[in-house]
């Protein structure tokens, strides 16, 4: 017996920007699950800014995605039929095989969760892959301390919303900056940053150092470009930045030059450091521990940008890349 | 009694290159030590990057020089006469009183050193601050393990010299770059790097390459520009960059703009520290046992471009920024 389901492919690799013409919708026929594999049906996939980079035929630290192969990334659904021990029919699990609506998942790599009367997409979103990229690019990246000032950027996007309310949680002082009034005052009013400014109503420089007169100790930097010059500017001594995306390059065809001001880097003692959330899987645990109950109570808030149908997950990351997104954008299917 | 001296003076803050015309010989008369001070008739000084900056009238990590006012910078000594308890006339002392012939020192912030044997150049040199700054670079900030590759630039230099060596002590494998052939020559025969190029020869991203096929694990940076932006292109995952000095902006007059691939920390995981060997004085006595011993033994080479008299000391101090030297630039007094 085989399933019918649908699948998003790579048509072609976009230049700059994506196109809806870079992407392809395409019936498949699905074989039953063999040993040891689940076949699941998604209810919800996610779209975040790092695929961007996987659309380019480039090493990186993730394979490129394949011309007219699937595309791939986090998804979560309900097993419908398994050969895997330990997954039955009806158990809800977090796998990496989205843009499609079934999938042929082996079971050593789907995570069986409780959804305890979440939605499904919390698990792609604040108890997901965002919220441990900010939990562990916050606290230890960033090694936030008490009394810190931090500062971040794409602060109403998926990660940045929550770096910001975990530092809030912890008790410091935030400031983020996003690119429409209404996230500002998203940030501000629903968020509890104690202050944000809009980076398209001037230079990110003077716009930060208004918002920061005592400077800032980290920044949690979703953007790079302007931001992080501004952030290197303002820093106070032995800061440190936490380099988690540089979206204001992604869509870049054309190397962008870095901050000119690198030399403070050595004056102020800052401390730089890239990172993957991959590599921090073993927070998980601490992440469900502190920010769940968080979550459950409502002293987390988390915005999500639902997009309906397979069909238009492309350009939900299209516009994604855009910024048209308040907190985690995922597609339901 | 009074002591006649003569010191050099900031004449005018620098545009771009030092001129000789920015600096002033001044004779003065210097009066006689007070209650705990003692009287230096330096025999060295030192002349180093660094004091560029503070040249400037800008905020940095140390105040800048005053126009009018002598220039200060570490120096070594005999005393001749003491207020102090704890410092005789005979007592060699290092300390932080530079660009004169004499000095007025408080006893408290000079340091009585055993030359036995050495040179007191020597204890501005390999076992001074610069020694200082490649140990803690190299071991603290650049986090060196067994089987990392190495890269220094500026690497004929009085700190990219010693950090080039104390790796290869420590048994890594060390590459290194320089301005003139002679440099490149002496990097390989004289002071035992693997590799070395000339990084006029031609980009340094393909001189870089060729030099290390297996990537770069530490890159102890002097130069910053388009040597960083080679170092991270080729850097290994978990690569450490010790940030030292960006000599290749000091006379900048314009910002200049920073690596175009800053992107690649977040994929590679790239760990970017500045610092400042100030922060690192705990680390002398370590530099003293592991090094020490290896000066005494021959086992460090290390070159000394030795200038004649303090009315040279402004020539070379701007022809220390142009390269001239080779190893240690010191100011015989």
């Amino acid at each position: 017996m085989s399933t019918p389901s649908r699948e998003i492919r790579l048509a072609a690799r976009p230049h700059g920007e994506p196109q809806p013409s870079d992407f392809e919708l395409v019936d498949v026929e699905l074989p039953d699950p063999g040993p040891g594999e689940v076949l699941v049906r998604n209810s919800y996939m996610s779209v975040d800014p790092y695929m961007r980079g996987r659309m380019n035929d480039a090493k990186s630290y993730v394979p490129p995605f394949q011309l007219g192969q699937p595309l791939d990334g986090g998804a979560i659904g309900e097993v419908v039929a398994s050969e895997f021990e330990g997954l039955e029919p009806g158990d809800v699990v977090l796998h990496g095989l989205g843009w499609r609506e079934h999938a042929i998942v082996p079971g050593a790599h789907a995570r069986k969760v409780d959804l305890d009367g979440l939605s499904p997409s919390v698990f792609l979103g604040v108890l997901g892959m965002p919220g441990l990229t900010a939990y562990a690019g916050l606290l230890d990246v960033g090694e936030l301390k008490d009394g810190d000032v931090v500062f971040v950027s794409g602060a109403a996007g998926a990660v940045g919303s929550l770096a910001g309310q975990i530092a809030k949680l912890r008790g410091t002082t935030v400031i983020g900056s996003a690119g429409t009034p209404e996230k500002v005052a998203h940030l501000v009013d629903d968020l509890g940053f104690d202050e944000a400014f809009n980076y398209k109503d001037g230079p990110v420089a003077e716009q930060l150092a208004a918002a920061a007169p005592d400077g800032i100790d980290v920044y949690f930097d979703n953007v790079g470009g302007e931001h992080l010059e501004a952030a290197i500017h303002i820093m106070n001594r032995d800061g440190r930045i936490a380099m988690c995306g540089m979206i204001s390059n992604y869509n870049a065809t054309e190397p962008v030059p870095g901050p000119d001001n690198l030399m403070q880097i050595i004056g102020k003692r800052l401390n730089l450091r890239g990172f993957i959330v991959s590599d921090h899987g073993a927070r998980l645990r601490d992440l469900h521990a502190e920010v769940g109950p968080a979550v459950r109570e409502g002293r987390i808030e988390f915005r999500e940008t639902v997009v309906e149908g397979l069909e238009h997950a492309p350009q939900a990351f299209i516009d994604l890349l855009r910024g048209a997104n308040v907190g985690k954008m995922v597609v339901k299917l």
